[in-house]
This record gives structure tokens, C-alpha cells and sequence, in this order.
């Protein structure tokens, strides 16, 4: 290889390794931002709320960055096989941390609306849901960094425990609400929260499926189990 | 030019056209399925309901589809400048319509459970918001096709009109709520439908600044107006 050859080869594996540190930095602020969100929720702390809300901008600066970037990298580089599949996925997964993002504002939004009401339950299930999503939203950005097949299965699996916490959580909200119409504005906001969640596991999800077809070259070879049965529940009231 | 050049770039503008065919087929399909989503809510058509959710996986091959295509397109014909906008905005737009196809899914279970209740009070609100909701989504995948970015333009300016009604809706389902428990199931149905049309209509607006980028080489020059305050709404029950 002449040395011009090589001097293009080693800048274009620098240009790959700077993309992927772009989707782990942003997968980083993103988990950052859950984290917020979720202790605004599950502490009532409204200044983690507001630096939720106010991170949202720069995930959506930094998503805009790596699609920039990734055009550069596709006119100028011309990338092919592996190389081009990981920069397809890199700039998929930015769209996917981009609306991890949006959940965790929403959320920290109404866990504003939450402090105005005082919560006669104990949010057991959401602070055991908010555990498990962020420790899949943790993995999965590690196994993104490190090109992790494996990693990327496992999250990929354990969402249904997330799942299964949504559809119980989602019944007990409604219980409350018919129990006293005063838990109703509040369980709207969690029930909503809640659903947040499970949507930013389902983005979890979602990566985990690009990071594998990235490494593998070919999908995840099972079929994905079903999420939300909540969209099917009837909850009755003792009044009925 | 010669024979073979012109055939070559003949060829790619082919390509290019079947790209754009493939995304407003994908387009009119998800508008179906959001129309049959909405009568299965309004008209409790069940039939509507089930045509709905058999339609997603198609939508979901078609979205594996094009990313297949682009990735062979970026790899045999590394296009440049406007050309690579466009194949990338393909790529992400077939994203946004999975979604939306999604949204229409669980549109169409819900309105399963709705037809267990009664429903004692008119679905005006709804009915108003998936038509605008349904003419924003129209109005889009025709400007994709025709690469306008004025018409663009005027969907992304409409979304405000969709998010006020929904902030409406949202406060009157959690009156309709409190004033009889039994009300609170099918209304928690309905406020998920809602939220979902509201994001149907978030994800036409993002197509919108996609195919604006596209035509015009740059953002759309507005800031984007605030959508969903209804994370903010408080209800207060009358026995408070």
C-alpha cells in the first residue's frame, strides 16, 4: 500500500471511530437526561426536571451533528459492505436516542404537574420500571461502544420484563383513579409517564436490533415478543 | 457523453425514481391505515379495526425495503450533494411512516376495547382531530412526491391547529373522567388515541422539515411552535 493509500485508509478509521464516539457521547446525555427525569418523577425533584427539559436541545444538536456528519462521510468516503452498514446504523440509532430524549422531557414535564398533587400511593411499580429501562438503555449504549452482538441480544430480550411491569402498572393507575376522581389527574400523568417509559424501553429495543444486524450482517434471528397488551385492557368499575 | 455513461446515469435516475415510488407507496399505505385506525374509533368498525393491525407488518417490510434499497443505491452509485440528501431524507422519512403505521396499530386495538363501553358522550373533538390529522398526512406524502417545499411548509404550520385540539381533549376526557368511574376506562382509551393522533401529526411535521431540507439544501428558517401542553394541564376534580 503506498503511503497516500494508507495515510486515506488510517483517516477514514479515524473518521469511524469519531462517529461512533458521537452516538455513545449522545447515548450518554441521553441516559444522563432518563436519569433526570426519573429521579425528577420518583423524588419530586424539580430541579432535576428543569436540567431534563434543558438537555433536549443538545441531543437534538448532537443528533443533527451525526447526520451531517454521516453525509460527509458517505460523499466523501464512498463506504462499502460492513463499514457502510455501521454508518447507516450509527445515523438510525441517532434518531432513536434523539426520541429517547423527547420521552425523558415529557416525562420530567409531568412530574411537574405531579408536585401539585399529593400522591397517596407509593410508586413502587414505576420506580422498579425506571430501574429496569434505564439499566437496558445503560447496557445497550455499552454494547453499541463495543460492538457487543451478545449484549445487544440480551437487552433485546429483557425488555419483555418491561413490558409485563407497563400492563400491571397501567391496570393499578386506573384502579386508583376510580377509587377517589382526586387521583385522577395525577394517574393521567403517570399513566403517560409510565407508557413513556416503556416506549424508551422499546427504543432499547430498537438499537439493540441495529447494533446486531451492524456486527452480524443479518437480523436478529427470533421474532420479537409482544409489547404493550395494556392497548387491549378493560378495567371495570365496582360501580358497574 | 458516451453510450455507456448515459446509460449509466439513465439507470440512476431510475433508481432515484423508484426510491421516491417505494416511499409514497409506503405513504398511501400508512394513510389507509391511519383512515381505518380512525374508522374503527369513530364508527366502532371492527372490520376497520382488524385491517388496521394486518396492515403493519407490510408496512414494516416496505420500511426494511427501502433501507435495503438506499444501502445498495449508497454503495453502487455513491451519489453526491442533492442527490444523497434526498436518499438519505428516503431513509429517514421510511422511519417516520413505520411510526406512524405503528400509532395507527394501537389507534385500532383500542378502539377494540372502546366497543365494551357505552360511550355517553359525543366524539367531536376525536372526530375533528383525525381529520386534520388525516389531511396533514395527506397533504405531506403528496408534497414528497412532488418535491414542494411550500406545500411542506403549510403542513408544518398546521400542526399547531392539531396540538390545540388535542390540549382541549385531553382536559375534557379528564372531566368526563371524574364525573363517572365508569367513564374512566374507555376515556383512558381514548386519551392514549388522542395523544396518538397528536403524534401522527408530530411525525407528518417531521416528514415536512425532511422534504423541506431535501428540495431547499437547508432547515426550515422558523423556530418550531411548542406542540403537546397538555403535560402541563391540570384537572381539578370537584370534591377537591
Amino acid at each position: 500500500m503506498s503511503d497516500m493509500a494508507e495515510h486515506i485508509v488510517k483517516s477514514f478509521e479515524q473518521e469511524l471511530v469519531r462517529l461512533r464516539t458521537q452516538i455513545t457521547d449522545m447515548g450518554g446525555m441521553v441516559e444522563r437526561q432518563v436519569a433526570l427525569a426519573c429521579d425528577a418523577v420518583l423524588e419530586r425533584d424539580s430541579d432535576a426536571a428543569a436540567q431534563a427539559v434543558e438537555a433536549d436541545p443538545k441531543v437534538d444538536a448532537l443528533e443533527r451533528e451525526v447526520e451531517q456528519f454521516v453525509i460527509r462521510l458517505l460523499a466523501l468516503r464512498q463506504p462499502m459492505a460492513q463499514d457502510l452498514r455501521h454508518i447507516v446504523a450509527a445515523l438510525k440509532i441517532s434518531g432513536e436516542l434523539e426520541r429517547v430524549g423527547d420521552y425523558a422531557k415529557n416525562v420530567a414535564k409531568r412530574s411537574i404537574v405531579l408536585d401539585q398533587f399529593s400522591m397517596p400511593y407509593p410508586l413502587t411499580g414505576l420506580a422498579h420500571m425506571s430501574q429496569l429501562v434505564q439499566q437496558n438503555l445503560k447496557s445497550i449504549i455499552d454494547a453499541l461502544g463495543e460492538n457487543d452482538a451478545d449484549r445487544a441480544m440480551e437487552v433485546w430480550r429483557s425488555d419483555e420484563a418491561v413490558d409485563a411491569i407497563y400492563n400491571a402498572l397501567f391496570r393499578e393507575l386506573i384502579t386508583y383513579m376510580m377509587e377517589d376522581p382526586r387521583n385522577i389527574t395525577p394517574c393521567a400523568h403517570l399513566l403517560f409517564i409510565a407508557k413513556n417509559l416503556e416506549r424508551i424501553g422499546d427504543h432499547a429495543t430498537n438499537i439493540a436490533e441495529m447494533v446486531y444486524y451492524a456486527v452480524k450482517g443479518e437480523p436478529i434471528p427470533e421474532v420479537r415478543p409482544k409489547g404493550d397488551s395494556s392497548a387491549y385492557a378493560v378495567v371495570r368499575s365496582p360501580r358497574e
